[in-house]
């Protein structure tokens, strides 16, 4: 055994309550190594050294270097403590706190074996139920629909068909979105993910410069609550985009600083090291590079405050269904969790969903984001599809090292992408090939979380990095009779209708090149096979219900099918 | 390489600020692996695709598989992203979160490097200046001394050289450490952890019924106040005993539920599984096997206040220095990131010191606990100076593996314990052998944390299990000119009085079948040898302050020295 790879750790993404009697445990071993069984030792606490139980694990995940165990114990006594041992045909390896070792004495249990010592009901993850079926739509406001006609049009510059510059304006508004909404019931398209509302004066809009009024180029508050009240009549979410990290230099309060210095009751609201700013020297915190976006102070109770009434009011007063939260990893887990605390009291199913690239377990423990943009998922769907970096084993692989960041619950409720306004478009990246952009899709809705897809794919528009990513949409140019259209459509329905898609199960294998995605829920299987690798492959034709380049038996490079099963 | 024995996580025990612009990283890799160099190759978040800095990791920790490379890096801008980078003869590998790679290209660095993404000053661990220096005494109360002998003392039956058994009472109060404290200050003690002192019908008092009242066998709320200024004129820290978890089923709250059942106000101060409580079946959640201790439902909002208010009320009314939190792995995250939050803004100083056994990570992130009572310590203390399970090699790695359980900071002030009133004494334990007393002592106290004796060490008393380990204290029988109670008070001394012990860093190591640690602050050095191999060792004599079982050059076996050097 490969005492080396061995890993677990109590309370983590290895070790998480899914119920208030329900724990989920994860152990990690070489995926060179071979056991005849791998079992979990558990019991009670207070008793364990004189009475223990024994359950099972199963190979649940593989990546390059490992195989994760993984078994889920229902509990009778919650204060549970437990080892684990690996049986090969000779001997058996106990794993504790301590390490691996050859014998195990419960005597000295309650100094070095595992625990998870009480599931308190408050600290268990919760899925938002709306969640199950949901397939997201980004909407760029400026770039996708003009609804009012009436409004000053004088700031428009961009054509429908000409590509945007940095400082482009198209002229859509919230109007533009309701007149759509039809169109989405139509597409099946359940729940909208729109960008920044407020008043800004960038196209983009996340240079805020007042929270509380919705910005004249989109519309009014009566709009944004006529797109809710309709979208919810036909039983489609809306999340906004909220930007607590930082804000415009234009708000009230830091033209206040810039004009009194030291002296503004603002001069705390933002990190300033020196006694006035200086916006050529850039001597406060920002994002990024830009010296227009000063970086809200949130170790500052009072703007913790501001910021936390603002994430409170649109929930309240308009009944949005969620916070897409911008830049979120670069505020205090303490902001987040106090955040979540008062948004979760008025509306515990309001979705949180922080854009975090990176691994992010730290604020998905279940007390800060219910979930984050899946980039991890993009970046693994390049590689294989776009990029040629992984084979379909690796892809498998990499998928599954995705998944074991996380517990369970968190993943069932990621955003999972293909593209959004911050990276290119899949479309552009796979070169224009419209079979690796449905099997891109396919991957996507079969994917554990929730799919997220980005307005114009159904042309689909190309794009490179922004601004380039934001071209206009142009409903001229869907082609509802195309491949791309029906099958996105097809998946749509997939995904809000199939019961195993809601919070199912997930395997991810490989084999012969081929990518395997199993969900399940109970006995009932949907299976996703997709190739990509460059050869035909005969596969026996059973129980299919969509594929794409497959036939007479033969999937072709770049197709997918996807099977049902009852097993 | 070992590829599966690379290890890092960011914004964990791995990565973890330890001020507002200075980070710590871990790297873990196997230590059969020779590096010719190990880097961070890290940067701005937004300017990284371009512009890298390098910094060279040491080696800092050794455990049984795994080598630890650490280093600090002081951040001019905060929004930290990196990856490592290690270096063989013939080859470089990098590491980001998608693993071990032999290029890196830093273009798609956005999806896959580490990153720690702003430090936000609320979110950074804090040290308490006044523990810098501490050592810690815990009297068990009813089982230390006697002050008011007006009291009703009709409940004593345990006299002073009699083994205790559960039901007995010896009579100990606060008066009682009140009178002693010129013998705490002579010995040069400047912290008491004291047992439960509130309401309760045991001689322990972990079964509180009265929260806001001092049990009459201790004395009143005068003479914990009297105890508590004379000790602060001492300087003498004073932390209390907090049962949050369970109470007594004598508690007003629980009767009323025996009493009214569903209709009771408090039945869901409770966790009752049914419509009433059977006190025979238990259909209620417990602490341990004990029907009369019912834990409180933490995850209800008004029971959570009603144990936070207790929690400020002892520190804003008698000015308690900090709260021992018994049980406390059984209660929620969420209650202690409250409690914390409610308690330290009345005292920011106020220590919270939990009973937990194990890892305890999740608690120790700097927003629950400041520490634990550290029993892993105790455990690897026994293991090698006790059982002789681990020879002076396994010693050092199985420190260095506990100390990587948590950040630096939790580490500065973790409870180190060779015994308490849940253990058998460490005496007992080593068989009563002055000389293993003498070196564990040495080891406790020149451990990064703060050592915690338990009364009547300086006797030494011996005990086995509860009842026995809390026999009674009896100043009669302290030797002064005892070379145990002289070195006691010699490690106290230079406990509370250097200042390479108070927050300094610490290496431990062996060599030649002796247990080194290295404590050190800028270039001044504190290094303990201890010899437990069973053979004489010869050790050349330089600036020792402090020795046991050494002379002419040869440390015996069961003997130390403590050396002082500037490097």
């Amino acid at each position: 055994m490969l005492y080396e790879a061995v890993y677990h750790e109590a309370d983590s993404n290895y070790c998480f309550p899914i119920s208030e009697n329900e724990i989920t445990l994860r152990l990690r071993v070489s995926n060179k190594d071979k056991f005849k069984k791998v079992k979990v030792i558990y019991g009670n606490k207070y008793d364990y050294y004189i009475k223990q139980n024994e359950i099972e694990m199963s190979l649940k995940y593989q990546t390059k270097l490992y195989d994760f165990y993984e078994v889920t114990i229902k509990l009778w006594d919650v204060r549970f403590v437990y080892i684990f041992s690996l049986e090969e045909e000779d001997k058996t390896y106990y794993y504790c706190e301590d390490g691996v070792m050859l014998k195990y004495d419960f005597n000295f249990a309650y100094f070095n074996c595992f625990q998870f010592p009480y599931i308190n009901e408050v600290d268990v993850p919760k899925r938002i139920d709306w969640l199950k079926n949901r397939v997201f739509y980004e909407v760029f406001i400026d770039r996708f629909n003009l609804g009012n006609k009436d409004k000053d049009l004088s700031y428009i510059n961009l054509k429908v068909d000409e590509i945007p510059k940095p400082t482009s304006f198209f002229g859509g508004d919230l109007k533009g979105i309701t007149n759509k909404l039809n169109y989405f019931k139509e597409l099946g398209i359940n729940a909208l993910y729109l960008t920044p509302i407020f008043k800004s004066i960038s196209n983009h809009k996340y240079d805020i410069s007042d929270y509380y009024n919705v910005d004249k180029q989109f519309g009014s508050k009566e709009d944004l609550k006529e797109l809710i009240t309709k979208a919810h009549e036909l039983d489609i979410k809306i999340i906004l985009d909220a930007v607590f990290n930082h804000c415009s230099d234009r708000i009230m309060q830091f033209q206040d600083v810039l004009k009194n210095g030291k002296k503004s009751k603002y001069f705390d609201w933002f990190i300033i090291h020196g006694d006035k700013v200086d916006q050529e020297k850039v001597n406060y915190e920002i994002f990024s590079i830009c010296n227009y976006l000063p970086k809200f102070n949130t170790s500052n109770e009072e703007v913790k405050k501001y910021l936390i009434e603002i994430g409170k009011h649109y929930v309240k007063e308009f009944n949005i269904d969620g916070w897409r939260l911008d830049v979120a990893d670069e505020l205090s887990h303490d902001f987040w969790h106090d955040f979540r605390k008062e948004v979760k009291k008025i509306n515990p199913n309001c979705l949180l969903v922080a854009e975090n690239w990176h691994n992010s377990y730290p604020f998905l423990r279940g007390d800060q984001f219910d979930s984050i943009m899946n980039y991890s998922f993009t970046k693994a769907v390049l590689d294989y599809l776009a990029l040629n970096n992984l084979d379909a084993k690796e892809t498998a692989y990499q998928l599954n090292a995705i998944l074991l960041r996380n517990n369970d619950i968190a993943n069932d409720m990621m955003l999972n992408l293909l593209d959004t306004h911050d990276t290119d478009r899949f479309y552009t990246s796979c070169n224009k090939d419209i079979d690796l952009l449905i099997c891109a899709l396919s991957l996507q809705f079969m994917f554990k979380g929730n799919p997220g897809i980005y307005y114009g794919i159904e042309i689909p528009l190309e794009g490179g990095y922004d601004p380039d990513n934001r071209r206009p949409m142009n409903f001229n140019k869907i082609s509802y009779d195309s491949s791309l259209y029906k099958m996105l459509k097809d998946l749509i329905k997939l995904r809000t209708t199939n019961d195993v898609l809601g919070y199912g199960d997930i395997f991810i294998t490989s084999n012969d090149d081929l990518l395997i995605i199993d969900r399940s829920k109970n006995s009932r299987h949907l299976k996703l096979i997709i190739n990509h690798s460059g050869r035909n492959k005969k596969i026996s034709n059973t129980n299919i219900i969509l594929c794409h380049n497959f036939s007479n038996n033969i999937l072709k490079d770049k197709g997918f099918i996807i099977m049902e099963d009852e097993k």
